[in-house]
């Protein structure tokens, strides 16, 4: 088993390159290369052998890297090895992203005037007429209800903070492409160059017809809470903040599973919540919701009560609906003696000795993005019965399925309760020996949408 | 020759059918079906034949009508037809915006866990990290610059006026399909639901930076002025109007083809306009830029000029930049002695007599939708050198090529010299025989968007 320091490395190895060789094909060249990848402190991932093209073999090898430096000792340890040549090193991600992740195309060709005289003027006037005199023809002869804009003002852009919205595309971007190859979605972002929330909401209140639903994305806290509450109460489409409902729902999935795996009962999940923001708060409501008897939040000045004066309004109504035994202090004695934590904050400020002095076989979430609050072989080194971090519990396996449930069943909101049957859906599909479903298994999202369409129908 | 009437009426022939028939291998049956389709006051379009399935011939025929009434006549007398069997009918307008006609897609596919990992998170941190950095990698590794928002508040939809902007929707979705078809631009719907065009500009201003460049689309007049000038004055990023530009770019192409048809001159081209909304405006502007000495504009209540009391502040201004001579009175005045004629107005208000009243061998551009002022067959026959209806002067002629040219020239503004460069250009490459270039020929798009790119560089 890898010791704990070299898993948690291994987190942070997230900067991604491919490495294009030229080996030789008779002998230990290529079994040399990887053995320098690994040696230069890099990890390797997916290796693809290319066409045929002369008499070396060509490898596209995948490596795992910390960033620049790491990767300029993989390309000197890598063309020190004998019989291999490296002739292209590429960025994945950015290549991933060059031109955007994702655009807007036609549905059908235009190859004759036929074509255009139907789709454009004159033959569009007899669809615009067909929803003028029908609005509930838009359903069928517009894309507006397969469509859902990914708003963002910026100001919360991963664990990267108030970067701007430009910057923050990328994420939106991505997020656009998820949408598209797992549920078909037609995702749009939209940057919403404003840091006032009351500005923000009328923008995307006035151009709302466009849409079947709005995602609310990376917006920082407390604006997210109103935005979204605001917007959600004003508009007849849900709206969804991915940041709040995406991770509440994703962890939720990963306690139930998390139960199932060790015979517990939500009833007696006393939870610790490190990170009082977007994620934090919507965990501590659907974790209430779901029966656990107890939940205490920690923000950077300690733990949130009631007794605090420094609480802006959303803290203040979280520490009074939170926090039954108005515990005090600070992280250390918030996880004293409870069953689960669960850290949506910041990177390694759990220790081993903090998981000791939880009840016994504790269950640990260690979701800080992209470095965890604690190792997930540290927490079980600490005697956690399950750990996990932020890699396992992606809001990719949760918002397509919920934002297509929510379509399908022509939801006017996402509730807690839909936010529920994801979880459960999700839980209830786990891998024998694993902790969450399968990504990138189609099926994985269509049980999410049908339990959330089931729960929007009732 | 066919008679002016019936060629005006298959003006009004638009609505687009196709039927499915079974017909009898041997015989006359499918000209009998046709026979019958004409016989009911329908045109015949495409025609298209099926796999071979049993002993009948499938076929798909497309028919042109003015409506329903007119397919009950058809499907009655096709249905008569010996050897004939209709088995189906296609509203195909309807059928080519079912579901939308346009879709945000992922640009690569995501099929493994490193893939979803470059994407999204935790990969797309470099990404955005990248651009923050260094603002101008946006162009690089996000769809932005190659991204066009179609902005329309339903106030003006075709010539169907305010009808909102959700029954709005299927132009905007075509004229998206288009922008994707003809030039690979990710062309994205904005429904801007307000009448106030402070609001407007507002929202628009806001969202600006997820976007290349700004188009919009069917804003009544006089609100789309302002939020034209004003959206284009305080933005980096080109703004263009197309019910102004870019009718305004096809109307002097056609004129620019006319003239080497007729071999008269630009400078000699008094002109009347009928009808001073977006397009006459516009119109009007790029004419006396190309050199016309005169140019006189009708509204509703006669001709625009400084003496009236009734016009508001944008008709004022065009009062005072045209009607050189002072000229008063009604449509008939305005186009008596005249070289040029242009509508973009309303159905059979000019008649014979009026064509007749013009200079010689004068040039008329009859382009109300989806029935224009004056028949061509009718002018023709009144004398005119060349006359055209907004059949021949589509404006997907002209937008997506100026689009694509200020996007790849980076411009900042559309100009009028952008849009007289697009109009030579689309003169210039004109078949012998026509008046106008072929459309579904992507050299007349990438002609215009040369065009345009390197008149925005000078």
């Amino acid at each position: 088993m890898p010791s704990s320091q070299a898993l948690h490395d291994s987190f942070r190895r997230n900067i991604v390159f491919t490495l294009h060789l030229q080996v030789a094909p008779d002998g230990a060249a290529l079994h040399d290369a990887l053995d320098a990848i690994r040696a230069a402190g890099a990890r390797v991932g997916d290796i693809a052998v290319g066409q045929p093209a002369g008499p070396q073999i060509d490898y596209t090898v995948t490596v795992f890297t910390t960033g620049d430096k790491q990767l300029a000792a993989v390309r000197e340890k890598v063309s020190a090895v004998k019989d291999v040549t490296l002739t292209q090193v590429v960025d994945v991600a950015l290549e991933s992203h060059r031109g955007g992740a994702c655009e807007m195309r036609g549905r059908s060709a235009i190859r004759t005037n036929t074509d255009l005289r139907v789709v454009y003027t004159p033959g569009v006037a007899r669809v615009c007429k067909a929803i003028e005199a029908q609005p509930e023809l838009a359903r069928e002869y517009t894309g507006i209800y397969n469509k859902v804009a990914i708003a963002t003002n910026g100001t919360a852009i991963l664990g990267l903070g108030d970067i701007g919205c430009v910057p923050g595309m990328p994420v939106m971007e991505g997020k656009s492409a998820i949408f598209w190859e797992f549920v078909g979605i037609s995702a749009e972002p939209i940057l919403v160059d404003t840091h006032d929330p009351e500005l923000f909401i009328r923008v995307l209140e006035t151009i709302a017809p466009t849409f079947g639903a709005i995602q609310i994305e990376d917006v920082k806290a407390p604006e997210c809470f109103r935005i979204t509450r605001e917007l959600d109460e004003k508009l007849p489409i849900p709206v969804f903040h991915d940041d709040q409902h995406g991770t509440a729902t994703v962890v939720l999935a990963g306690l139930f599973s998390a139960l199932k795996k060790t015979g517990k009962r939500i009833e007696d999940m006393t939870t610790a919540i490190c990170g009082a923001g977007a994620a934090g708060t919507a965990i501590a409501d659907l974790l209430l919701l779901a029966g656990a008897p107890d939940v205490v939040l920690v923000d950077s000045k300690g733990i949130i009560d009631t007794g605090r004066g420094d609480l802006n309004p959303d803290k203040r109504a979280l520490a009074e609906r939170t926090n039954k035994h108005k515990v005090t202090g600070g992280l250390a004695d918030a996880m004293k003696g409870r069953e689960l934590f669960i850290g949506v904050s910041q990177p390694d400020i759990v220790s081993q000795d903090m998981v000791r002095s939880m009840a016994k076989d504790p269950i640990v979430f260690a979701l800080a993005n992209p470095v965890s609050e604690i190792s997930v072989a540290d927490a079980y080194d600490a005697g956690a019965a399950v750990a996990a971090d932020g890699r396992m519990m992606n809001n990719a396996l949760a918002y397509p399925g919920i934002f297509r449930g929510a379509l399908d069943s022509r939801a006017r909101s996402i509730t807690l309760e839909m936010m529920m049957a994801a979880a459960h859906a999700l839980a209830a599909i786990v891998p024998e020996g694993s902790l969450m479903p399968e990504m990138m298994d189609p099926n994985t999202h269509r049980a999410v949408a049908n339990a959330v369409a089931k729960a929007a129908g009732k």
